[in-house]
């Protein structure tokens, strides 16, 4: 079988759904079943041509199929494979595509009847955007998705999810669920908390200066918006299930925040040009490890009205 | 007179570079006459076609120049106007493009032998790249340039520089020094400070972690770099020199930051849910005021390799 058999997908939101055009395109699935708590969003799902079928039942969603596909909030993805567990068939493969993956992969352990045919995955990409009319079939392409398999997670299980994920596009790495939420805490979670921070800290200010920030974002807090523009129920999630690195690094840009704020009150140009100077560097790392060519390229967020 | 006469360019770099080739194409400077410290910069300069003439003595460059702008860094530009102080023509107007607006408009008054005819400029607009190789002649098309005038400034002054920016397609604002540099702190100068810390904290960490930084920044992180890979002189003038404003704005993020930092140490997922709710209207705010349209079409870290 070259394709995936029969696929549910268990949310069918901007992740699951643009998942689900890919395989659309490319034919890979002999029939995709959706399943999400709302009737409006099947509906939609449904007329967007998203997939064969649609239910709010979990256990019928899952009936017969050879992939589940959990596509969550990460809160929600150990209780919805708790709702799908009774209706597996054996050889159904289940993955996720929650942003902190530890907790989700000790959660499958006492829920799942076979733990070992569940790989953990995190594509790394989104748009501010969510919901089924937010899906679309390049979100994938040249991002990273990371595997977080254990050391008694079936092999062919991994093969087959690393396929499908190849399928999208996306370039596909291996690491331990630990190590994951590690580096997302840093190159993601951080960035977002401080973006939703400086962005609330607007929200407070006065109507009138608040018009102004509006008139002259593009000095750059025009950025900040776009990230905490991002779905406030995903992120709460991450947040709260990936607590202990996300107040780990948090504690170390609060202690550099106050260096720097120190620098500026007491006029210590040296120590502030010296650390731009670092920043720049770090800057060309980025840019040369090919990421922000990625996002000028590809990242959808590029094409937003 | 339609155009600007005889313009001196005190510094040739991104924004005088840019305003040079707006200059050139609408053949809007009967000469362009560039000062800067290094030979080398001047003769790149005449190279690229930014100017007609280039000197690295100010009183030289000045002479008989209707126009002078000064685009040095924030911190230089006072002394810039020290510098050709001796040399202006009775009649010519002076302005700059600086970051930061009240302690150079208050510097002025000392320096200028007719400080009326001086005009406080900003463009809010650049890209994390700086010299006149970087200069190009969209720079400042559909971007904000604030102008400072103070209750003395004259009328004409004013009305020429307001000329000078909507030819390069900006547009253009009035306010005063106070209010702009208020207004920068929580839009930019914040923006750039915490990019600048959160970039430095990656710094800090051991080579293997970052490694893996650079190659999942797409996750959020690489926004922060680019910002972070701005000019290190003119940032580290921006924040000694608008210090009280940045410091105030940091005041409040911090205390924002500790608020969410215990949100999450208690696991308190409605107070997050209902900020990340707050800022996603805000970003709509944003959005509709167009600058994050602006910054997709035109801004030119788009176009960035």
């Amino acid at each position: 079988m070259s394709g995936f058999g029969r696929v549910a997908l268990i949310g069918i939101g901007l992740i699951n759904g643009s998942l689900a055009r890919v395989l659309r395109r490319e034919g890979a699935a002999r029939e995709i079943v959706a399943c999400a708590r709302r009737r409006a969003t099947l509906d939609r799902a449904l007329e967007l041509g998203l997939c064969d079928r649609a239910t709010t039942d979990p256990l019928e969603a899952v009936r017969g199929a050879d992939l589940v596909v959990l596509g969550t909030p990460p809160a929600a993805v150990v209780p919805a494979a708790a709702a799908i567990a009774a209706g597996l068939a054996d050889h159904a493969i289940v993955t996720d595509v929650g942003s902190i993956k530890a907790e989700i992969v000790r959660g499958m352990q006492g829920v799942l009847p076979g733990p070992d045919r569940f790989v953990g995955g995190h594509p790394v990409a989104g748009t501010e955007h969510s919901g089924p009319d937010a899906a679309f079939d390049t979100l994938f392409v040249k991002r990273r998705c990371i595997l977080t398999p254990t050391g008694t997670t079936d092999a062919d299980a991994v093969a087959t999810v690393r396929r499908l994920w190849e399928l999208t596009g996306a370039q596909v790495d291996l690491m331990t669920p630990e190590h994951h939420d590690k580096v997302l805490a840093i190159t993601s979670h951080l960035p977002h908390l401080i973006a939703y921070t400086i962005v609330g800290t607007v929200a407070d200010l006065e109507d009138r200066e608040k018009t102004d920030v509006f008139k002259y974002a593009a000095g750059g807090f025009t950025d900040f918006t776009r990230i905490a523009g991002s779905d406030p129920t995903m992120w709460r999630d991450v947040f709260l299930q990936n607590k202990e690195a996300v107040l780990e690094m948090l504690g170390r840009f609060s202690e550099d925040l106050s260096a720097l704020q120190r620098n500026i009150r007491y006029g210590e140009g040296d120590a502030l040009f010296d650390l731009f100077t670092r920043t720049r560097a770090i800057r060309r790392g980025v840019v040369e490890a090919g990421q922000a060519y990625v996002r000028q390229a590809d990242d959808p967020l590029a094409d937003e009205p």
